[in-house]
């Protein structure tokens, strides 16, 4: 990792922390443990890849910081309400997550669901608080992106088809059914992070284009990556259990590539999305230093 | 139930289900199952409280019909994905409604946690698209009063505190905390489809007091009569488990005030709602009727 990137993660992470810690205030009511459980969720880690994307688009065109880091506030809140949800014994069933227990095991299982629903809905909030953008356009065109990227046509539906190919296995699921799964489940979300930072900077839609290009390539490289990783990795630095796809059977570009060439495609991916940034004069931004990080990192 | 309000409930049931038949397309893939769940959720029935409140509201001070109707939707699928998740095992655990099987039982859990989330996220997507209005300042307003009535200062704060009034009974929970307990978890959202109306037609902040008042006063009302329905309904009607709060010692207006007081109470409520429309000349409004309805109805 440059270090650049790296300084520029530990700001973000610093900002996404303080930014949660202030706004959710814990109520001196039963409603309490709902907002502790949406703290212990919010604050207990996490790359914050999607607050830094977001905040690195907004850069390139100079936007001012605070705005970018509430949006990408928002985006991670997206985020993590979904992966309290995706831990859930009914869906992954996951035990650990950032090292900790997940949310359902700390709290309980009915504290975890609202937890998530809390966060879901605190993200729109920050959006449409005059706070975020004196602009309402900016504000309404944030949501439309946010909620749009989130839900069933996005990363909600993209985790409906990630428990089909975990049931179906490689049988229904090839590479072409598995790449727009993911581009919906992981990608989407990320496609919006960069999508709400050329927003913030009021770039008009066809100026977007080349930013799109390299979010879609950055989310499948990522995605990959998180394949190798689930087969390659440790799981003390992941902080979460790894090799449940190969014991599920489930399809994923690893078992249907296999490890050499997967790793070579999300490479080559890397090295495309640099490439759009290139031809716009932005090699040598954060956007770069993360497009070459997500297929590096070892957690 | 008034001759008048009859038929403008049965005219927005069939706006709202002809709006989610249109909008919810079954794509022919692995989401099939999760917006065939969606579906089964928005279109199986209820009474349409929500929308008819927004769509009363507008229509006093003649905003645009469907402008009305797409706002009242977007207010329904909070609702109603508040519902799915709400029935779920880990929550109330709740085996049918509108007479049919919740749809963890019709699908699956895991199925219906992510069609509550998708319902969620189409909520805000609804009144983010340039088709809700052409003003982005209606638009972001809207999404801010729904996104804040719906969280964990609201909605989901609510139920929070109704499992703790489970869990605690009447020992910990008297009529006031009662009281805050149901102005969030159902009064949050009836509000919200009040003042939802009153931003379409731009009512300034000022004029939407007595409104406001309204709400508060029917919402307090509405949930009493639920309270009433749990002892005295007939189960059939209601097309839901009752009965459910007295076995498990739950505090509720009821347990706390008496039957009696109880159904006194909700009818001066009710009075007192009408009360605030008469000061403004409009005690001969379909808001008036469904204060009216609201106290008397028996599902």
């Amino acid at each position: 990792m440059s270090e650049r990137l790296a300084r520029a993660l530990q700001r973000t992470q610093r900002e996404v922390r303080d930014f949660f810690d202030r706004y959710l205030e814990v109520p001196n009511d039963e409603r309490g443990r709902l907002v502790d459980a949406m703290r212990y969720a919010m604050l207990g880690g996490g790359k914050r890849v999607r607050p830094l994307l977001l905040v690195a688009t907004a850069e390139l065109y100079g936007v001012e910081r605070a705005a970018a880091v509430r949006a990408g506030c928002a985006v991670e809140a997206i985020h993590v309400y979904s992966l309290i949800h995706d831990d859930l014994p009914c869906m992954d069933d996951d035990a650990v997550r950032h090292g900790q227990p997940t949310v359902h095991l700390r709290f309980d299982e009915a504290t975890a669901v609202l937890a998530g629903d809390s966060l879901h809905a605190f993200a729109f909030e920050l959006l449409a608080d005059p706070a975020m953008s004196s602009d309402p356009f900016v504000r309404a065109e944030l949501i439309e992106t946010l909620a749009r990227a989130s839900g069933h046509a996005g990363m909600a539906g993209g985790q409906m088809m990630d428990m089909a190919a975990e049931a179906e296995g490689a049988r229904q699921f090839d590479l072409q059914a598995v790449t727009r799964l993911q581009q919906m489940k992981t990608g989407a979300l990320l496609g919006a992070a960069v999508e709400m930072g050329a927003i913030l900077a009021r770039v008009p839609d066809e100026g977007r284009a080349y930013l799109r290009a390299y979010a879609r390539d950055i989310g499948l490289a990522f995605q990959i990556a998180d394949d190798l990783l689930d087969v390659e990795g440790d799981e003390a630095k992941a902080g979460k259990a790894l090799r449940k796809d190969e014991d599920a059977g489930k399809a994923t570009f690893v078992s249907l590539m296999g490890v050499d060439a997967a790793r070579r495609q999300a490479h080559a991916l890397s090295e495309q999305a640099i490439g759009h940034l290139a031809a716009h004069g932005a090699q040598d931004s954060l956007l770069a230093d993360l497009a070459r990080y997500i297929v590096e990192r070892d957690r």
